[in-house]
C-alpha cells in the first residue's frame, strides 16, 4: 500500500526559475478542485505520505493540505504533461471540500461566459 | 453572440511578479486538456476573439491556440478561483486534440499511482 512512482519521469520534471511548477488537483470524477504549487520537496513528501503537499509562495513554506481543516486529499495518481512542467494530481477529497472558503472547488466565480449560439 | 464578462472580477485578478497566471483548460465534459499562461493582454484577446489565447514564457509571445494546427478552442466560460490568481477555462476543443504531440490532452504520462487498498 502506498504510492508507486516512475523514477525517470520524476527526474525529468522541469521546474521554473523559482524551482516550482503548478499542480492541478482533480477529484476522482475529474472535477477541478484547485491549483497549487509544488517543488521537488513537496512532491517527495506527497509520494511518501500519500496525501497532497504543496509549497506556499506567499508564506514560503510547505503545507499539508487539510492538516488543520481535516479536508485532506488522498493521492490516487499523478500525471505529467507533455512539457513535464505541470502536474495533474488525481485525489480523493476528504471532508467538505478543497477550498478554504468552504466550497468543494476553489473555482466558483464565473468571470466570463459565451452567449448566444453555442 | 460572443463572450460576456464581469468587469469587476476581471479587474480583481491577481497576476504574479511576471504579470502572468496559470490557466487550466478543460473541455465541455470537464476533462483537463492543458495548462498554459495568460496575462491581461491574452485574456483581453480571448474575450474579444472567443477562442483561447495564451502567453508563451519561452518564446515571449502571444499564441492563438490552434492557429497553425486548426485545433482551436472555443471559449465557453472562464471561472476564477478563490485567490483570483488562477483561471479555469472551459472550452469546446476543435480538431484532434489540445496537445502538440497529437494527443487529446497534454496529460498522458502517469508518474505515480496508488497501489493496494484504495
Amino acid at each position: 500500500m502506498g504510492i508507486e512512482y516512475d523514477d525517470e519521469l520524476l527526474a525529468s520534471l522541469v521546474f521554473d526559475g523559482r524551482g516550482l511548477m503548478p499542480a492541478v488537483v482533480v477529484d476522482d470524477e475529474e472535477r477541478v478542485l484547485m491549483v497549487a504549487w509544488v517543488d521537488e520537496e513537496a512532491i517527495r513528501r506527497m509520494l511518501l505520505d500519500g496525501e497532497t503537499w504543496f509549497y506556499s509562495r506567499s508564506r514560503q513554506e510547505y503545507w499539508h493540505k487539510g492538516a488543520t481543516s481535516g479536508n485532506t486529499q488522498k493521492v490516487l495518481a499523478i500525471v505529467v504533461d507533455c512539457d513535464a512542467d505541470t502536474l495533474l494530481i488525481r485525489v480523493h477529497q476528504n471532508g467538505g471540500g478543497a477550498c478554504h472558503t468552504g466550497t468543494y472547488s476553489c473555482f466558483t466565480r464565473m468571470m466570463a461566459h459565451r452567449v448566444g449560439q453555442p
